[in-house]
């Protein structure tokens, strides 16, 4: 059966199977630090998608399980692929098939990375919001599965807020075009904004029609700010937000994180105890934005610098970007990514230091400041997870859900956090999100054992190693 | 069996419960102009979520069909409620139940109109950015229902990119919490998304946390531009987006509108054949981009006007709002809503004139040029849809489909545009809909009929008629 499966597969697909001990080593995991138990049967490199519906048919008419795949940069285990699984690699299909200035809309293929789509938009004066810190080395497809976030989104939102239409294929091979090409359309339920997050269990993305933005005009102003305690930088960063000055970019180090990477980078060390925000304007008024953040922060007991030097703006915020790096040596991490509403940020970092205190573990965290999005690191020996770190962490959720905030702000529930899944939506909810999986792939072969932890597979645990 | 659902709602509710003639009879339209047949069982006048439910546990145990209503503003007969069926307004539910200024978020009960919302958030600062036309007489749960538009989409968003999370009463009366209040969120899959713009088919919504923006500050220009021709008019819109400056509002009249609403407001009649573009600007570059607009406008063949002045600003903007009651006077219209591609604008229009000679119709028609939104208006005598009307519409539809658009930008499918939803999504997604549809209301009593012509209903059309 399984030789049958890779041999159809190959009969259709030829050197687009991959069956190789790298590529099929490589599936198993993504950045998350897990990987699954087994390999998979193969690696379909699909080149269009003809090759998607292919292999969906070939799936179907087998019964075998398909993860979908773009570069492989997940951090909650999503595209982990395993035995008896086909991981379906959408990377090749890259290109960008349409731009247009005059409707700010461009199509693309899903493998294309984010910041490969942004360098081609850049020449015709426009850009795609949505920008992970992976944005360099993630796709365009990942992005939109996982409904990823990143830096910018206070000001100019999220995934979902950038997307107008989707093509899909669905488990059985067929394709969907869902969405529109027009900046308003309600013809029916909104399937696009469904898929959007919905890590390849309803389907698979093998089209996008992307709603752009014009590139901002104007200077870049970047301030750094120092507080004594991180507590002192949370409280300044919820009084920028209530003062009513939007930044374009608002991160925060605690003092761990910031020391990490001063040291990484070679730069002389903080003051024990010091934290960090680093912010951007930018736009038409991005100076007085700027001067008004840095009274808020004055006020708030900041050490403020204020520079409008480009070069010293990316110099301070690669500070921000090479913390994963950074928190890389110091140990195997597990990043997590719990969001909360901006007024509860100094709430969360407070149940962070309790979690830390009574755990007796470090949780170096940074924050996208400017919309409540934490990503508290928990750092340890070894490549397993410690049932302690897992303890810590299942507080870390429930404090957030306390405070009004959310599991996952732009990560995504792969496998590592299918098991709080029905905390925060509530068990009516859970069975409705699981109703509505089987509308779309009533075999239960896209992604199975993602996001849903099925009470059918909840005991025994699906086995899952970390690596 | 009529009596026994209209005796266990009495006994359950009350008073809230109405079956005096005026409220059946309101209960059967909304502002489309067209009724359903017969009469509702009741009008219940939900005062609580508890009612909802209540209301919907009844419904779903004698098997009644439940219709949602908010203000009956609505232009497609989605609120229309007929023969057996339950009217469920919500519109007594009109609280604010939260506003946070440092969240940007108001928690708001679904009754309360758009304007009246907006009104209570000023002395925040702050403000709900959807903005219907019908903004003073429609609720922010039938804006939700329908996804509605208005005239500040392009710049400022639609419904979808201003709900951060939706309370839900499902069919059998079960509460779900849908979405989140911070501004990541990527847990499960997005149903909050999926609830807006469902017309009442999938859950009663009955509370709504809204993301709000901060006033803007400065100025607002605006600008009134006259043409020779609606293409010209028109074409100048497309090259004002083309050109990459970004208006807050972008309207297009063309002559007939125009000289219809200058008769109706006393005002001297334009030259023939005119037609007109309002633009206005605002935030802190408004003055340049109105500068650079009126630039494009001239070079476009416009005669230009541009005024700083806020009643002028609210002079010109009262024509455009003055379409609908200018109509009114012309005889019974149909207001059609098809969205395009804004650069398929004027493309768009040449199919209006088409239609026009070849159908022997006045079509006047307005657009929401900067978002490429359009409302053709269908003008004739007596209360009902001629049949010469309807094959002009349907060829207006098929053109907006060929020219890469939408049925329906901000008005929903409702009653009126059931036939032409499958030419849109095609066969596949207009069957998985319906699947969706069963998975969150198997019995089918909510709103039954409306978005999807049942099969088993098509052959003979279910019984409609115009009032």
């Amino acid at each position: 059966m399984t030789t049958d499966v890779v041999e159809l597969l190959r009969a259709a697909l030829g050197d687009r199977v991959d069956t190789g001990d790298a590529g099929l080593e490589a599936a198993r995991a993504d950045k998350s630090g897990h990987a699954a138990a087994g390999r998979p049967l193969a690696v379909v490199h699909a080149a269009s998608v003809d090759d998607v519906r292919e292999t969906l048919r070939i799936a179907s008419a087998t019964g075998t399980p398909v993860v979908p795949r773009g570069a492989g940069t997940g951090l909650a285990g999503a595209a982990n692929t395993g035995t008896g699984e086909i991981s379906l690699s959408l990377r090749a299909m890259d290109r960008v098939l349409e731009v247009r200035g005059d409707d700010l809309l461009a199509v693309v293929e899903p493998g294309i990375l984010n910041a490969d789509l942004n360098a081609h938009l850049a020449p015709y004066g426009l850009w795609w919001a949505p920008d992970p810190a992976s944005r360099a080395i993630s796709t365009v497809g990942g992005n939109i599965a996982t409904g990823a976030g990143g830096l910018l989104c206070a000001k100019y939102g999220v995934v979902r807020d950038a997307v107008l239409g989707l093509d899909v294929v669905l488990a059985d091979g067929r394709l969907l075009r869902l969405g529109h090409r027009s900046v308003k359309g309600v013809t029916g339920y909104d399937l696009a904004a469904l898929m959007i997050g919905s890590e390849g269990t309803l389907g698979v993305v093998v089209g996008a029609t992307l709603k752009l933005r014009r590139l901002v005009p104007g200077e870049v102003c970047t301030l750094a700010a120092t507080f004594p305690h991180v507590a002192a930088a949370a409280s300044a960063a919820a009084a920028v937000t209530a003062a009513g000055v939007q930044p374009a970019i608002m991160e925060l180090m605690d003092a761990v994180s910031l020391s990490a990477v001063h040291a990484l980078l070679d730069l002389p060390a903080p003051l024990p105890g010091v934290a960090q925000l680093t912010i951007q304007t930018d736009g038409p008024a991005a100076r007085e934005e700027a001067e008004a953040i840095a009274a808020v922060l004055t006020t708030a007991g900041g050490t403020v610098a204020l520079s409008s030097d480009p070069d010293e703006g990316e110099r301070l915020l690669r500070i921000r970007r090479s913390m994963h790096p950074a928190m890389e040596r110091l140990g195997t991490t597990l990043i997590e990514d719990v969001s909360v509403p901006r007024s509860a940020l100094p709430a969360m970092f407070a149940e962070i230091a309790r979690i830390e205190r009574e755990h007796g573990v470090a949780i170096p965290t940074v924050a996208h400041a400017g919309d409540g999005n934490l990503h508290p690191n928990f750092v340890f020996a070894g490549p397993d997870v410690p049932a302690r770190v897992w303890e810590a962490a299942d507080e870390l959720f429930r404090a957030a859900l306390r405070l009004g905030g959310t599991l996952t702000g732009e990560h995504g529930i792969g496998v590592l956090k299918r098991r709080w899944l029905a905390d925060e939506l509530g068990a009516d909810q859970w069975q409705l999100q699981r109703q509505i999986k089987r509308v779309f792939d009533p075999a239960g072969i896209l992604n199975p054992g993602k996001v849903f932890l099925d009470p059918v597979e909840a005991s025994p645990a699906p086995v899952e190693t970390s690596h």
